[in-house]
């Protein structure tokens, strides 16, 4: 890590103050107060916040923080909840926001690409291709509508429709290095070069990998591949109403998956992640005890009629081919799920006006169980949505407000995310494992599985807590450490680490002695997000 | 590049005798005649061959080879045609020569893959696939069946199944790096993950990228994807009369495969590919003149019924998707296209049955075609086949032996692998530069396009010749340089490069820069592959 003084930091600043105007560097305490709060505890102090205006001045900024031995944490737009929001890895760092980078630099509906900046969010880019009457649909997470795209990319994230795996449709990385130097990935290489957007490899060793999940370089543009919207789509809904029936679904699934049949990412949420995507914790049914047990989640369960798992996902294609894998996902899943349920969008219009309210239960409205619906439907076609934000605010005991913030508000979320094997046996260890651990800290075990490749299945964990609770933050942080641990010692090594957990990186071997290699090679002062990913 | 002396060379070899067995250290004159002899002009010497027999031999020999700064070049089995065979891009290279680390060390039917050391082949594969009975398919290059799997994926190869892009469907290397540690991948970094040949990206950087097409590290494993045989499959196959038909096409084709119909990679051959496919060159009706003038090809066209441009592909699936895929290609292809068919299995036994051989033109056999069809229709299967291996024998005067073995019989043949993005006016811009610099250049220009990815099409462009013709070499090469200045003057940058070009890559930016940092870095010493794709 660097040590810089604070002699050289007001150096530092002084120049960079030149660079993106005075107005850019942020130094008032309620903004750095908000830029190093989370969604749990952390430690990290924030001298000031930087917002370069375009690439020329995040190098110059680089070679600043070169100069004066300051290291600098880039975000896009920091809405990193549940792994760490906009908070550095390491003490000291300064805050390059690079939001203010917000252009949309090309765009052609022939080859269906889009490149962009890290300031560009999920919703300016669903506003801009609907402003040119674009017939393509983009990716969308479940995160609000004004992540980052290029933020997401970089730790891997991953979204519903068939281009769910964002990593592997972006192509043709812009990267400003350590030292402050730009280069381009891939056939973006060359000047002339007519397939930069277009073909991921390039020639010579392909660099793209190395620039996510590190601190090797910052991304300042990236282009986007974007999916033909289909001659028809339809959402699939299924639930499992046994709790040991996931191991079959799953290896049916992978069957789906592995011979093309569903091309997108499908999702299966547990009791309680439903649960918590309805609404807020059931004070009031649990006489304000925490956590839910899981006995009366088999109430819940039946009352409001989701299952114990509970499945979506979308078909994509024409008529024809949408119909045939219905056929093959029916026969796939006979006996396995209740209730297969396809929905296009002409049957959700009908169901929402006919829909009568009904079954009230302790203030639950099963109408609220349809409007669960329509978000996993947006997503699925690619629609970014507001909804799923407000499930951070589960155990508030004030429903979330209209702004809702996260981090202002303190709500407490730490976000854990396994990958195992597409496989019956290690979804069902994995899952186990999983809520046996949340429940014996007392949270929730709030779980969703996204099958976001055809061999291996990511779990989202989610801690849902309230910060103002006296010793949760605690608490929380303690599950999510036994979590984690067992976790890896069972093999299930998480895709993606946000900051209160770096350091479960830097082992000793030859592995690490590698990034640490690469890390010296490329930021020999370590000023670039020093400890992320625990890498330097 | 490292300036080792033969005192130093000498201590190595006496070193590298104790690992890897007196036996496995090849001196003999013949045996190093053969492996520093291409399908063109190269000037590299060898000294000798090492053959280890592990991953332990390789990393020990690496530490001899750093200790003692003698250069070694790694080969899988060395079938690196068109691009440099054995022959090392550095003089004075010690070949490390990987074919006797054969295992298929796992394997999973379940979830579809298999891993494999850099000596398995394409045919080993397939035999191993076809021993334990089962229902996956691998994907098949037109190289021989003798091909190492690793080394063409090292060299970002691809063939004609859905999982063509070789490099997209690989996980987890085994990596021993310049100075002899040896790391793993993604996941398998982690000694217990459950998810090593699943989940490619792993935690932190995905550094997979970096050790295909470099000189970064030697990939002694690596896990392969494999596709369950669909429940059916048929090939499509159609013609393009007009030479100027070629660019409606590519726009159809690109949406089919945009939209997920076409999931093959599929191929368009232009009319020099296709005789080249079928026999020699025809010197009777030239009367022993070259180059094959574009007056005679178009007759011959007409003669031999096939098109200014050929297209193959596969169609996968149940028989009801494959329907359906048939019914938009006729759609997407109608009025582009003469002679859309689809063949099954079925229809192919039957047609070989009743075919009579007819039209008998100077010693052309029309059912020739028909052969030309049968490997093709195997390789959509993944099947690997011999046959393409006749065509670089296209200017010897004498018949292919049954044992071929270009390097050997002088066969002359540099291959040039322009990417252009799925639009008309690039596909055939690029198309009409090769055509006619080879022209120019008193060759015959063979092309095959090949649409690996959806945005993008690479373009093989074989220059074939005779070794055997005093000048002819100069005169290939001459060609050569000029077609990749044109070709990436356009924009049209190779996908891959052999050694007859590797000095294109070594630019003065700071990609190259990048590069030259990475590479001091992992190999301070340069002993590996010094000049591999411009690199150290």
């Amino acid at each position: 890590m660097s040590t810089s003084t604070d002699r050289d930091l007001s150096r530092a600043i002084r120049e960079w103050s030149e660079i993106v105007s005075a107005d850019h560097v942020v130094t008032d305490p309620t903004s750095l107060g908000a830029a190093s709060t989370a969604t749990f505890a952390t430690s990290a102090r924030l001298p000031l916040i930087l917002r370069p205006a375009d690439r020329q001045q995040v190098q110059a900024c680089l070679r600043v923080a070169n100069a004066h031995r300051v290291a600098v944490y880039p975000i896009s737009t920091g809405r990193n909840w549940g792994y760490g929001s906009r908070v550095p890895a390491a003490d000291g760092s300064v805050l390059l926001d690079l939001s203010r980078m917000n252009r949309i630099v090309d765009f052609s509906e022939d080859l269906a690409y889009v490149t962009v900046e890290p300031g560009v969010t999920q919703q300016q880019l669903f506003d801009f291709l609907r402003a040119n009457r674009s017939r393509l649909w983009m990716d969308a997470t479940g995160a609000r509508p004004d992540c980052s795209l290029i933020g997401n990319t970089m730790e891997r994230g991953f979204g519903h429709t068939p281009y769910g795996d964002h990593f592997a449709h972006v192509c043709g990385f812009e990267v400003v290095l350590p030292g402050g130097e730009c280069i381009e990935t891939g056939f973006s290489r060359f000047a002339r070069a007519s397939t930069g957007p277009l073909y991921r490899w390039g020639l010579g060793p392909t660099l793209d990998g190395l620039f996510t999940q590190s601190n090797f370089g910052i991304v300042t543009r990236m282009s986007i591949w974007l999916m033909p919207a289909p001659e028809h789509f339809e959402a699939f809904f299924f639930r499992c109403d046994d709790e040991r029936g996931l191991g079959d679904v799953l290896d049916a699934l992978r069957w789906l998956r592995l011979n093309g049949t569903m091309r997108s990412a499908a999702h299966i949420g547990n009791d309680y992640k439903v649960l918590n995507g309805i609404g807020q914790y059931p004070w009031e049914r649990t006489s304000g005890t925490t956590p839910l047990r899981p006995e009366l989640m088999a109430g819940l369960r039946k009352e409001l009629r989701f299952g114990a798992w509970n499945g979506s996902g979308g078909l994509y294609g024409t008529r024809a081919q949408v119909r045939e894998a219905r056929r093959l996902m029916r026969q796939a899943l006979r006996g396995k799920v209740a209730k297969l349920q396809f929905l296009s969008e002409r049957k959700l219009d009908l169901a929402s006006r006919f829909a009568r309210p009904y079954g009230l239960i302790t203030g639950w409205d099963i109408s609220a169980a349809l409007e669960l619906v329509r978000p996993v439907f947006s997503l699925l076609k690619g629609v970014p949505t507001e909804a799923p934000m407000a499930s951070s605010y589960w155990r508030k005991r004030t429903p979330p407000p209209a702004d809702m913030d996260p981090d202002r508000d303190r709500c407490g979320l730490l976000w854990c995310a396994p990958v195992a094997p597409l496989e019956a046996r290690h979804g069902e260890r994995l899952t186990r494992l999983s809520i046996d651990t949340l429940l014996a800290h007392g949270f929730e075990p709030m779980l969703s599985l996204s099958l976001v490749t055809d061999r291996a299945l990511t779990c989202v964990v989610s801690i849902c807590y309230d910060r103002d609770v006296p010793g949760e933050d605690d608490r929380a942080m303690r599950c999510y450490r036994e979590l984690l641990d067992r976790l890896t010692a069972s093999g299930y090594h998480s895709y993606r680490l946000g900051i209160q957990s770096s350091a479960e990186m830097a082992d000793n071997d030859a592995y690490a002695a590698l990034l640490a290699t690469l890390k010296r090679a490329l930021d020999p002062n370590e000023i670039l997000a020093p400890g992320r990913y625990g890498i330097g």
